[in-house]
């Protein structure tokens, strides 16, 4: 019999999550029955996007549910076997995230290679946040040469790969970012120009100096003021590729209003939002490109990590308060 | 010697264009000089678009000078020619509108071949507007069989030709438009389901009652609380083609901010702006499509028309005040 602590949705919350909205609870773990694994996870990731799970409404992922375990990504190791396709000591990645252990069907759980690396990257860099990333950038903004890319959230999990692709690629790249660490992080990875949107009262006039002829690529990750700046500073034919709006998704009356849309119109602007489930296709050529650039030293990474699953509530809601520089984690074991 | 009369911008517009904005005047002209033609003008357009001229900004087109006759599409008639290339009689269409007459290099003017169709349908459903609704429509959209289309302003010059194109494809359409003759107009022409605007007090509500499985297109006219609906109503993987935002060309404070461009990422919606002229390598294919419906009995157009130069700022204004049905135009001679 294996304890597994695991955290809990307590309430839904209602603007800003809390630490009163989760409950650390404990279960107690039967051996794997027949077609099934027992995994215990080593590395759980807290993403952005777990909070629109967390209110009760339709969306591209169901919501998750008032005192039941939250989910997702998690990597873990076999400590129990029940299926002839798992070994004890495998390792697997999952969406079985916010617990210490657990028993799933053999089908529900993957064995990872890491091709070398270390297998919380499979939880960023080389996993969803990486290729989000990568998908954005490369299949929905459809990057060009020449092309002058803007990145707000630039500093996140997200944003720092979407830098690094561009400049590998040898376009110009600003980014935003609030603070000071992140600022020189950024400059680290070799963002051109760095914008610290907390230090700024104008975004749309920082963009502007920042990029004097315009921008012709944005990925958006933060929403509300970054999103006029962009369409201000857009040049005609720019791409918009829409990830994540992290400063809307705690809203509780107005979302804020874009006042700026009409330039779509007159500079013929392309929004389009996307989720990484559209681009699983690309898959294979994903893992190709980001190991490649990995084993070639050309894309570094950078984690935010808290340990125990009693500080993974506490890590999540670091997200919304730019409590992370790159790929925020918890680790469990 | 000829004498014309012309409109010319008195002052730029602050907000709402009224009367004050312009000035009638009154040229000489002489006779047209070597490799120039004089025109007479029968008809001309008033647009939307050409609002945003009238303010002293850098656009896709350039602004009109205070003290000039503005400028716009035109259908006239050569009464002197002093270029091989144009006899008297010659039927042309030129960017010289807002004048009774003028002169210009022949090279300016282009002959006008109407496939049997009046003149003044090359300033409209067979012209500029006809072609932003099919290019918006087809091209920018991409429209597909099962698409349900939501069109704003769908009883307007460019609205109502995106209603009958979808409904020649075979799609439901559902069209907003102010007032009650609006609404019978747009039932006339096959729209399926018209929301009144002005009737209802929740824009979304009244989409999601019209549409209540969602929309899949969405075509763009007015801005504001429409785009506020459709992003709302839109299903996932929705196209939004951008074609004008009139509810927010006179905007003199803040532009009405756009609340719900969230789901955006959430739906993967695709919003893109446009100009025509980004179109014009499809004019062939457009002018076959078009020829080929209206001799067919299968698109139906309406024009308002004005009459005389004198009130062509007039009939600018009504477009403005929902003044019009289908195109407005102002006959010159």
């Amino acid at each position: 019999m294996t304890v597994s602590r695991e955290i809990r949705l307590k309430s839904r919350p209602v603007g800003v999550p809390t630490a009163d909205n989760f409950e650390l609870a404990s279960v107690t773990l039967p051996a794997p029955g027949a077609g099934e694994v027992q995994v215990r996870n080593s590395w759980m990731t807290v993403d952005p996007y777990m909070r629109g799970r967390m209110n009760d409404v339709k969306s591209y992922v169901p919501p998750f549910q008032i005192g039941e375990a939250l989910q997702g990504g998690a990597v873990g190791e076999v400590v129990a076997s029940n299926d002839p396709s798992f070994a004890v000591g495998d390792l697997v990645q999952s969406m079985f995230g916010w617990r210490e252990a657990f028993n799933a069907p053999a089908s529900a759980v993957q064995k990872l290679n890491t091709f070398g690396l270390p297998p919380q990257t499979f939880l960023g860099i080389a996993g969803m946040p990486g290729m989000t990333a990568w998908a954005g950038l490369l299949k929905v903004a459809g990057l060009k040469d020449g092309d002058i890319v803007f990145v707000s959230g630039a500093a996140g999990a997200v944003g720092s790969v979407v830098v690094q692709i561009a400049k590998i690629k040898g376009n110009k790249v600003i980014g935003s970012a609030g603070g000071a660490d992140k600022v020189a992080f950024l400059k680290s990875i070799g963002c051109d120009e760095v914008i610290d949107y907390k230090a700024e009262k104008d975004l749309t006039a920082a963009l502007m100096r920042a990029a004097p002829t315009g921008i012709d690529v944005y990925f958006e990750n933060v929403g509300g003021e970054h999103m006029d700046a962009a369409l201000a500073a857009a040049r005609p034919f720019a791409r918009f590729a829409l990830c994540g709006m992290i400063s809307q998704y705690n809203a509780t009356g107005e979302m804020y209003g874009v006042k700026n849309l009409i330039q779509a119109v007159g500079k013929s602007i392309r929004l389009e939002g996307f989720i990484v489930s559209n681009h699983f296709e690309h898959l294979p050529a994903f893992l190709q490109d980001m190991s490649g650039w990995i084993n070639d030293g050309k894309l570094k990474w950078t984690e935010t990590i808290d340990e125990g699953i009693e500080n993974a509530p506490g890590a999540f809601l670091k997200l919304f308060k730019g409590g992370n520089t790159g790929k925020m984690l918890v680790k469990l074991s």
